[in-house]
């Protein structure tokens, strides 16, 4: 058997648990010209029904709106994302339920990024926004009725300057939790990095963590720990 | 409702969900003396029942064997942990259903920590030791296996030189992965720096990282992740 | 007139102002060899009536007690620290009060270094060890107790890997902190790195740090802010 | 007294701590658009009765002219930093005395901002600009000045490329002094980072530092220092 | 004899091994002035027949497609590199054969770099972009048809996210792999590094490595190897 | 098919290709327990005829000796390095020439693994050693002698301190050169950094690079450049 | 005797010393406005009768050029550097002889800041640039010329690529060289910090070095070292 | 003519310039074995009359007494280095004078190891240790005299946490200044870091640097220096 035979026939059950995955792909419209973001999205839209683009300027986002004006698109103005839809496409209600909160307002439009990419991914999420380090208080309430109203299935907690969040979150829950560290900062420590070191030197059990601004990868982390819990719900009982 | 209360109403649940979760506190031994290492073991053994210490030292496994001649210790010589356990403690079956894989054979003492604990927590584990990265054909197998028959919640891939297996891994499955990077290597991104880097990078979606070495955090967070499922699954249908 | 001249007269108030100071200095042991620090430790003993070693091996401690058994010799076991004192020398009382915190129980020794040097300085010193960061509510109780009971002037909080303490608690407090960093913790942040970009980055007003284990240091900045509002306190109403 | 109780008092004085700590907020206009920039600007007038904005850009500036014609705006033009004030708003002299050196004069736009915070936390606030290390004679007079005649609580030193001079200085003056590094520099050790290290790794007893360029910190830690003497100053004898 | 003299007679056999080493030299556009360029551009083509050009901005490309009119331009617009030759100059076909793949289509510019110098240097090349790491079976056909098919000598194996390709290629093929990791990717480990720490961690026998972004330098390398077995080709059996 | 057959079928050539490639393994014995290393040198030398194992011990060597008394084993002091060989196995002798260079004597241990290794590849290798950067006189000589006597097929130049001497041999010569830093040094750039550093910048082309005293990395590339230019003078003509 | 008075008189000797120092100050224009470095040369040109300003960019140059047009104007395009003289204004020449050479042409811009200094403390300047390390013949005819035919006092050798050439110059001379790391460079290792890692690691004795891009810094050092010699040859016999 | 030939002859002048040079070499005693450093002070000593070794363990120091007897051999405790003479040997006094500084006593033996060299150069050392940076008046007196009585020709100035101190005396004198760094101090910025990145940074003119601990590396820069002077002190007049 050539190798080409044997590789080809090894794509088939990759192809098939992408498929079962539920993770769209989004296309970073920032390392892209227009022309190539254009060109993606509409392969995805032609092929899947749907187009995620991620961090679009201004002029991609007015072309976006000349190129696509026969599909809704629904515009995130914090992240400057963009989801098109071919008209009559729904996207699937999984049940998964995740919670989003921030440190501080800076770090809304990178949280906005994962929570997006967690709705397409059929969850329902929670947000709890600049809930503060330095004043706790403000964080407990957001997120008691996170845990015990909505009884979210995980937390992605976005912290830039104040990257000991997601550790002190972490130790007052019992769900995981992802922790998304932000750009934001300055001098020593600072880009973030100071954020990801506290969050990696964590004792808090539960938590782990992705790189800096890397929205799109902790919603698809979260999105596949809620869809996973969400399932067993659906299925529970029977296996 | 006043804030006062809602925190007053939130500590209470504290202490209740820190029962619930299930995260058994793990005594790293090689940051304490025997002595230390002795006492706090004797504290959760009458408090909880069991004692899990990790990183014991010859000198701290032989008096442990001594002082807790009374209970019975289960000893791993890899990650040299030791799990004591008053007479007729039996720890939880949860059904969480977890997976392990290394890339080599020096990345086995930390995927091992990561295993008791999630098996202390009451998970069912499977493991994969030096499947490797240069030779992808060894991985497919037991991964496959894991997927398909054990149907685990969970991956934890652990990896020190060929830092890449948590990102390849993550591209072939449809559950989380845990990447946990080992202080394996040397010279230039040595010591386990390369790997945590390469993690971060990944553009497989659905992966987050824990810190070098920390095979403890990353059992935990596999164990919140798989027993999140499990718990869906006996709960099933009636939420 | 010659420079040396000039030198010499400018010495003058230099000396004068190290005497009104009141920062004893401490012989750092572990960079000394045994003869060097008993040499040292009975030049100051003999000058100023009182010796303050830090970081004394076991074979220093063993010396220490054999030459000066004339002396009173004071031992801190945690910090390895030794105070020598002539017989009749009676450390000054300023009235300065300090309170100092740790995360964990690891932070301790270096967390005594400190609070040894005020108790030097004159000052009373209130601690509280071991308050986490991921459990909030250990460290709201002796927090209270020293800003409304004992009325800190100044507090120095000690953190290695739950680095975000002293913004939590600069958040919390109307007094000065000090962030201390320690030099627990591994892999990438490690060695207290981490903490010390945390502190370095918050958004919290009023906390300055000072190096990664430097407990003398801090010691130093906190028992001069004490004793600054002490003299004040004592001279009040006159300036 | 359950630890809720404790937290629930605890919640109360934090509010009023907050309020008597007296160190208002500085809205950081470069991290915010214009538009984000009135809007806080205007709140805290209206709750306040001042609002302080520092690097504020040539575009904001104009606009807050504009908006806020009514009220009192004063510019200080080297740290680009505006205060609004209600007509009739007086803010509160407390009596606290802070000295700001800098080594050169690209280090002054950062020492002015701690200036002027510290200003209005209602304190005194001598400077001696451009003092350098390399003549170490054009430090000696204003220091003296600072401290025999002014007899300042606390002093700041600003530095750049002459990391050194906050040693130099603590190792000359009896209070506590806070070093504030500036991102002047270039090449190895550049934007700060040798001034940081430096002061870091000082072996002068009483320095505490911030981060590269944190002029704002630098000016509330002074201000709690200096004011927490004054408030003794003023109610000294009775305690 | 004077050092002039030897050094002079040692140029002799330097030049001679430079003109049959056929590496011809790439003018670096983007770190000269336009003028620059142009002038040294058409001192190569004089003296050699051939100037080659790499990251040619807009304005340069048109000044040389106005000024050297006269020669034949070959234009690739993904490095925008230019190659000027004198009519007729034909390059020469040494049989050298060298396959270069790309994890990502964001690598194909540096990737082209270091095609066109092979090219340059009488090799033919083959190329498979955008093979990815996390779909391996996109990977195994086009490397099968070079291996099996084309026969190639060398392998340049480009990746700025995906750095573990060049491992994993290498630990599949039997000729030598050289891993040329690009500038893409961020937050920690961005900009290349993790691609090139990765790379060096490397258990796979037979890769070695050049700087991020160092197209050219990855050209010229595999051109040597594949020049080398191909001269002993042409040669073979005489020696 | 299922993913398990898939991946045995591929498996195949990849085996296949494995012995075709010619690079043994080595046993790396620093990083094993005595017992692993003789379990693995026992379990290669019956399967393939030879075991390999650098880094060794003196209590591993005196095991080596008493364990493997009935087959040959050739001792390398300096890399201390040994090679079992079951009797009768003899070595293939491939045709490939490579020349090692080293700046100075602490360099030779890791140049000596990468000979020994190309050596057990079945290549011919000339050894420069000590021959410095900052007399080049010493350099001119032996690389003469390599180039037009014995016509090696690919350099491998080590160097710790002077790490500019693969950047100076591959300006001088017209085969590809592989730069091996190795990890003498100390203060800034101490380790191998700056070697390493240096040869990325490297102007000269034809260098690529293994990491810091990957002897073994660069022997296997080495081997690999030589038996492909060996294996084309072996069949030319005929392709 | 106040402080102040001390300091002043310690003024004394050193002002004197500054003055015979000969190390006129330099207005590194690219860190002041227009109006500010305008001023400070309107300044030192009326005190000292010259004012040299490095870095002038294109509106400070016309502006240079407007203002001080009764001065005389010395521009030095590749470093943008402009030196201002009171008509009748003679610099001295003190007969000390400096050699400058660069690696490469990109080099050359720093190198000329050290030379034009060098000239300006009255030294003679040898240059010889793009003298390369990949090709040494380059190198040897004109260091025979400085130190045979000119007999420098000393070199300062800049290089950022290159970085090594400072070392082989330091091995085959007799007279201190001076190591000036350029910006130059990419990826790991960029903008001169492999460079200036070369050189702190030299094997040559002879070879101390100023930070990166510190033409001026390096240029006093050799005019320093030059003028020493030059004074001692000047006053040579008597002492 | 051969390659060979032309670097022979062009070895004639560097030998020849070596001996001019006049900096002996010195054997590095901690990277060899005993055995190795025997030998190689055997052969100096045969070859030149005289053999230098630094960093000489205990087993080397006893093994030096008994093997080199009918030598004269000069121990220095400090630095633990030795002068081995053949008996008869008389160093050269060249009349250089070199000036040796250090900040701490911890700072001593790296600058007496520059000392040694010096004066094995054949100049008169003049040294002042522990005069601190913190207290700046320890300073004066002693530099006054080395500039103004023993008129030293350059200054070695060794600093580990004072890191300050060069750049605080190159701001003072008139000669020019070696700064060395020491691998004292702890924590960010700690192993001599924080000291060479401040000497980097300086403002000071007439400052270069060697790496951390290099105080061979020193002595050898500022002995050429020195004699370069003293050369010209001597020949004066005729040049």
């Amino acid at each position: 058997m050539s190798p080409a035979h044997s590789s080809h026939s090894f794509a088939v059950p990759d192809f098939d648990r992408t498929h079962r995955k539920g993770v769209p792909e989004v296309i970073l419209a920032d390392r892209k010209t227009v022309e190539q973001s254009i060109a993606i999205a509409r392969a995805f839209l032609e092929r899947t029904g749907r187009a995620i683009l991620s961090r679009v300027g201004p002029e991609l986002e007015a072309q976006l709106r000349r190129e696509f004006s026969e599909s809704e698109m629904e515009w995130s103005p914090l992240p400057r994302a963009a989801v098109l839809r071919r008209p009559g496409f729904t996207p699937p209600q999984t049940g998964g339920r995740v919670g989003v909160v921030t440190a501080g307002t800076s770090d809304v439009p990178i949280a906005e990024e994962a929570a997006l990419l967690c709705r397409e991914m059929g969850c329902t999420v929670y947000t709890a926004y600049d809930v503060g380090v330095a004043g706790l208080h403000r964080l407990f309430e957001p997120l008691s009725a996170m845990l015990d109203q909505h009884e979210v299935d995980v937390l992605v907690v976005v912290a830039g300057m104040d990257g000991a969040l997601p550790s002190v979150v972490s130790g007052l829950v019992d769900v995981p939790v992802i922790g998304l560290p932000t750009s934001v900062g300055y001098g020593l420590g600072g880009g973030g990095t100071a954020a990801l070191y506290s969050m990696l030197q964590t004792c808090a059990p539960g938590l782990s963590v992705v790189n800096i601004d890397n929205g799109i990868g902790a919603g698809a982390v979260a999105g596949l720990i809620a869809n996973r819990a969400a399932a067993a719900r659906a299925a529970g009982g029977n296996r």
